[in-house]
């Protein structure tokens, strides 16, 4: 019985998700799809992408937290268009949410929304939200059994992070076997080992993002 | 729509949790809910209590999984009765779940099972699975703001294991920070840092634990 409930959300979901789609491509604006576990360092990522991309592209958010603004917060302090998201208990972003949130953007005048969901490495993978592409980020004190254990968020990501990198030496974290287990589903994922303390990887990571972002508002 | 759905299926396992809550009364065995983001520690929490326990407790665990088999292996190679549960996509263990699994050990020497739950913040905490009692687990690399984002685990825990407490120094990461934040919600929660690396604080944690289960298989 639960299996049913959960396949007609689903598919409502998608009629929403492609509905945000089409609003955000007549637009020309790209949505990133940020997720990983609690502690991953998705507002990490995010702020450090805003300090690298801000000069040459148009910047927004959409922070999803379960309780309270502590992201938004960090975002607002930069003098970016942040609209925090409380899901109240859910733990996970729905379309129907991003839709209803798009009305408080000036689409006009933003290039990327980066949407970072909940922490969580398994609900958010089940539903799409309008994306353009996904980034999926994995630390290394998490460990690397993670793909393995989690298959469906690495299996629909388009960019797997491995965040903390610069922790390597302090955890048993094979990261040859983390990027191996992601190609293995997903060959078309891309793989960047990434520091968002140090900054190592993160121009590359940074790079590739602004070329995706380019296809979408170019086209 | 959904929020009416949800209420259904908790209903639902309300009941079967009081169930497997009177079928391990009546045997005499302690069930305990082990949560956390995945990499926290659990599966490493689990196997250090096994070592300081299982000479004077007779110990079974029931591994939670969306795919793979990973941790189970690494119990039954200590000798220890476990059963892998893989819940094939579901992001949380429901009662139901448990209700079947008990069938498959000898309850009758058992003194407690250990439920390694899917390692989530969000909706393991609102599934009830018959327990005597939760144990939540926080990793510093984690980070000091999860009991502010992700209540309800925190708020309905009996223990906070602050877990790999060895990498504080290279973590911003403020342990008196996160115990006020779980005492505000929980005045009853009992914090412990602890490293189930080196070992620091875990023979004080085994020490309460063994004290909880006392109390319920001598009633």
């Amino acid at each position: 019985m639960e299996i049913k409930i959960v396949k007609q959300i689903l598919e409502w979901n998608e009629d929403v998700s492609d509905a945000v789609k089409a609003t955000l491509s007549e637009k020309k604006v790209c949505l990133v799809n940020v997720m990983g576990s609690p502690g991953a360092g998705k507002t990490s990522l995010i702020t450090d992408i805003i300090n690298r991309l801000r000069d040459t592209l148009r910047i927004g958010v959409i922070e999803g937290d379960i309780a309270g603004a502590i992201d938004a917060d960090k975002i607002d302090k930069m003098g970016i268009p942040v609209v925090q998201l409380q899901t109240d208990g859910a733990c996970h972003i729905e379309a129907m949410s991003i839709q209803h949130m798009l009305s408080f953007f000036d689409l006009e005048n933003i290039d990327v929304l980066f949407v970072e969901n909940i922490g969580n490495l398994v609900c958010p993978a089940e539903f799409n939200i309008g994306e353009d592409f996904r980034v999926a980020i994995l630390s290394v004190p998490e460990g690397d059994d993670k793909v393995e254990k989690y298959p469906l968020m690495f299996a629909t990501t388009d960019a797997l992070v491995m965040n903390k990198y610069d922790m390597l030496p302090y955890f048993e974290f094979d990261d040859k076997r983390v990027e191996q287990n992601v190609l293995d589903l997903n060959g078309k994922a891309k793989v960047f080992r990434v520091s968002t303390k140090t900054g190592e990887g993160a121009a590359e990571f940074a790079s590739w993002l602004s070329e995706r972002i380019a296809v979408k508002i170019k086209s």
